[in-house]
């Protein structure tokens, strides 16, 4: 039986992880006999309407970047540790310290602490396309270079490269995914030069008016949620000896252009709804989203089962159904 | 006028360039004032015959994994840092925590320390090649991506990785060097496990009896003392603009075969030199190298006026009249 620790429990992807895990009493097939979630701020439980086993759920609140968290959530044994816990890209940006003592050092932390115990779980951990930075080729393989152009992407950067390392010498068995941009975000519109992208699905669906600051030929790499947690569980529970070393993938996402996601809002809401979506140029955000990738070759990925969204259709009549949207 | 200080500087190439900022008064042709020589043991100031200007060399002992030892050193306000300081491959493999500690904590420390004083020097920090893991490609690029094979080649991914962020932010001014092997290394026969390639040239020339123990056909990527040195030189003085963030490069060695050396040293030195080389075949040594590279293409680093060896006939020329030999 199985231990899982979720650090970032609290987030869109980690409460969606936890939720599935509490529904199924399983993470990718394997049966679950003890889920611990953790994050900065106390994650909730799911709440969910009928058990299927007697899961017990533990909660608290663990700031990984503080030097005894990590010993602390090592001692509890878990078999599989889904680290998500990070400062966000912008914010890693505005305060340097921070981002590197939460990213990097809390990440470095917990492996120091696995290493010390001589506790080896199998650890998912969660990077990112930003690990990328332009100039790009067309489609980036996985074996294109790493120069992010930001601190988070950098700390992310990092991280892989120790988890690959911890793993070699046996103090973990770690998998890295880089994950595209999760599309089609629930909730309120927020600050990231990347909502657009959510923004101008979700906002439109609630009968809300949406920016779009970007021309419609933009193209970017996206999954849905869903997706994003199918990744996860996979990762959890796969063979890692076919990786023969190469600890971190890059996540099969689909390449769409801002203009396909409109055209799939008209075809699937109508024309009333597209109307909802007003461009307004902004330079900066053009700036920003120009650094970011396109398109990528996940053959690896793929090869080793981890299945992209079927279209971009198909996310977004997913987000309806969950959202309880009627299209 | 310029402030030099060479952490490492006991070291083979750290000797060589503190000598020749000595005899010149200049590195890559910028007068310099000030020397400062650092490394774990104090390092011997250059025995000059006629120096030719006054140059003030300080020497000192200073172990930058101590948590002090970087703030000390930064507030000498060098103007031009050359890091060379590391625990080497072999060492840092066997010795998980001393390798983190050197280097990559170490480097951090440093890094650290400039961004607390906001003192904005050049650095120049010594990486490897050993950033990279095989598979390759036939010659590798500078967009290859790093997946090194040892904890020696990712604690330098890591500190590639940091300069760059660090550049960026503003925080120093860094470019990160991918030395080759560096043949002929003067001196005794050591443990390294790419001693041969020195050995089967120096131990012949001397009279002496080498081992081989790979195939001929073994192909690696070099260069003489003498390019390394000139190498630090160019990146310590060289406008760090053109590289567009892009802060590490890897440096034009040559790819040569064994058989291509043992042929140059029957060309300078005759066959009865060569007969010196006995071949006895490690298959441990042989699976090591069968992990390094063995050709690049540096158009990068050529382009912006790092110049290679000339031909390892010229490296070995050099070497034989650096050490008095007669060819």
């Amino acid at each position: 039986m199985t231990h899982v620790l979720i650090l970032g429990a609290a987030g869109m992807i980690g409460a969606r992880l936890a939720m599935r895990i509490a529904e199924n009493g399983t993470i990718g097939g394997q049966p679950v006999d003890r889920l611990t979630l953790a994050d900065v701020v106390e994650p909730e439980a799911p709440a969910i309407a009928a058990a299927p086993a007697a899961l017990p759920i533990e909660t608290f609140a663990a700031d990984i970047s503080d030097p005894e968290t990590a010993e602390r959530l090592v001692c509890l044994k878990p078999d599989i540790i889904v680290h998500l816990a990070a400062i966000v890209s912008g914010e890693a940006e505005e305060d340097f310290d921070k981002g590197y003592r939460v990213n990097l050092e809390g990440t470095l932390r917990l492996l120091e602490a696995l290493r010390a115990a001589r506790h080896v779980p199998r650890l998912v951990f969660a990077s990112s396309i930003a690990v990328y930075g332009a100039p790009y080729p067309e489609r980036i393989t996985d074996e294109h270079h790493l120069t992010p152009l930001t601190s988070y992407g950098t700390q992310k950067a990092i991280c892989e490269l120790l988890i690959a390392d911890y793993s070699r010498k046996g103090y973990v068995d770690a998998v890295g995914l880089r994950l595209p941009t999760i599309v089609v975000r629930p909730g309120k519109p927020n600050k990231a030069a990347s909502g657009f992208f959510s923004s101008i699905i979700r906002e439109p669906l609630n009968g809300e008016v949406a920016t779009l600051p970007v021309p419609t030929t933009v193209r970017h790499w996206m999954a849905s949620p869903r997706a994003a947690v199918s990744f996860l569980e996979r990762a959890a529970t796969m063979d890692t000896q076919p990786l023969e070393g190469r600890r971190n993938l890059t996540m099969p996402g689909i390449s769409v252009t801002v203009q396909e996601q409109i055209d799939t809002l008209r075809e699937l809401a109508g024309q009333q709804r597209v109307k909802l979506i007003r461009y307004q140029p902004d330079e900066r955000i053009t700036a920003i989203v120009a650094g970011w990738p396109r398109d990528f070759n996940t053959f690896r990925a793929r090869s080793l089962g981890f299945a992209p969204d079927r279209s971009f259709t198909d996310i977004v009549r997913t987000y309806a159904t969950e959202e309880g949207i009627r299209l």
